[in-house]
């Protein structure tokens, strides 16, 4: 299988669905309009919206529900990558080799910027289940994955501890939390939301969670060894700020030979947690060592 | 009729569903869960929730259901002040009569507070809406028009229009566009939204509807008046600090007696509107020349 083809593909599709969000308005908000499609459109994997679309595709679930929800997600990951680049948290200045929101409208812009795309997900979310009446519940369970993925007990619950953990050294334990909530919770809520709407049953349910609690853990643990011996030019970030921030990180606590290890385990176990799907589980079995491999 | 006495039991009602939100927390997120307990349970008056289950009860529809959407509008509400006083954006130190959010807990967890009230109050929703499978379709469009109310086209749409036009004079329309976003918007959004989960039919909604854009708009006039001739310690905040920062208001560009008569003139309109319900219009009949007289 040609695997970056497919992997590009699918970002390509999702591109297109987010395009068109918040284009060409002429209205009195127009700079917010712009300030949330600037962010929304700078790049990135769209690793969350693909998994969507690939949980529900698995259970061989119906594609035009899933497809608000997949895009709505990447409007969730955006508002919070803006909010967490604010002078007040991360006070960072760029972002996959671009300027950041504030940078680009102002703190208070990009403050209301990341309100208006956390509140745009919810709305298109509602809007995609109106229009499918007969899935009304389905839709309902989806929704609420996302919502605790990304509240306090998840995703937004994994920034406070993050922020709290700023400048001092902090315990595995800790580092764990962070990582369980700050990246894997949205990755997790990606994939059952996903499977959710496909109409996925318990079983099925049960492994493709577990697939998503291994990647989501593994794709962090990997970006704190990028950050220590990653290029900086490929990342589109400065490397190196972790260390600089004296941030506890995988590497920083077990060393990056153990942290390799760890990552190299929790790839494999979520390969074979999805092999139960067979063929159709190939290409979420070629993104596990895509994750494992990349550079940036 | 005792009014004071009824509007101060729907207040102790609605505080005493909030109350247990997340207090007693000893989770590792602790801190967030303070920040937005301190600013949910900062007073105030407390009007969108009584507005939702009191348009709910005008059509006589089932108030369980209504319990946990009022609550989720205080929460929008409460994370648009705080992120409202942020320094980049109002810079406020004071909200009813107390330090705002981030002059307790910082910049960053301010910011991450009105996040995590915001997505809160869709998981409030959306759980509610699990929990009467039967009103799911009701509950979804009840939903929506909280969303859009509080969203881009709504609420936000009007922050963002306010923070442009600060330091600088504005005419009459714009200054109408960002008292109808900003204000009026989640107020229609409450009572549509309560109107909505009662079951209400297309006249009883307009009507409905009317009474909230009327005493939305009103609210909010009414609010730029006392900013210039209220008592600092009834409101609890501030007096003159739209003048201050030369905002253009209704008396700025009106004079008081003309803003005055239009408040007036919308107060009446309201009455008007919702008289079609007789005597269960009594209570709000009442609210609007409570909130005309009113002095905080």
């Amino acid at each position: 299988m040609d695997f970056k083809g497919m992997l590009n593909e699918r970002k390509n599709e999702i591109e297109k669905l987010i395009d068109c969000y918040f284009a060409g308005a002429n209205a009195p908000q127009k700079t917010i309009l712009d300030a949330m499609n600037y962010s929304l459109n700078a790049g990135g994997k769209r690793l969350r919206p693909i998994l969507v679309l690939e949980a529900c595709k698995l259970v061989n679930g119906k594609k035009e529900l899933a497809n608000d929800f997949a895009c709505s997600i990447e409007m969730i990951h955006t508002y919070s990558l803006i909010h967490d680049d604010l002078p007040a948290m991360d006070d960072d200045d760029l972002r996959r080799g671009k300027p950041t929101n504030h940078k680009v409208y102002g703190e208070g812009m990009a403050v209301l910027a990341g309100d208006g795309l956390l509140n745009y997900a919810y709305e298109k979310m509602i809007h995609a289940s109106l229009k499918y009446p007969e899935y009304a519940e389905q839709s309902l369970k989806a929704m609420k994955e996302i919502a605790t993925g990304a509240g306090i007990y998840g995703m937004i619950g994994g920034q406070v501890v993050d922020l709290e953990s700023e400048n001092k050294s902090v315990d595995l334990e800790t580092v764990d939390f962070i990582h369980k909530h700050k990246t894997a919770s949205l990755i997790i809520a990606s994939m059952r939301s996903g499977a959710i709407l496909g109409g996925a049953d318990d079983k099925e349910l049960n492994l493709i969670t577990e697939y998503a609690e291994k990647i989501g853990l593994a794709f962090q643990i990997i970006d704190d060894i990028l950050d220590i011996v990653g290029d900086q030019e490929k990342l589109g970030k400065d490397i190196g700020s972790d260390q600089e921030n004296e941030k506890s990180t995988y590497p920083s606590l077990l060393g990056l030979d153990e942290s390799r290890a760890i990552a190299r385990r929790l790839i494999q176990e979520s390969k074979d947690a999805i092999s139960y799907f067979g063929d159709k589980a190939e290409f979420l079995i070629e993104l596990s060592d895509f994750l494992a491999s990349r550079d940036h």
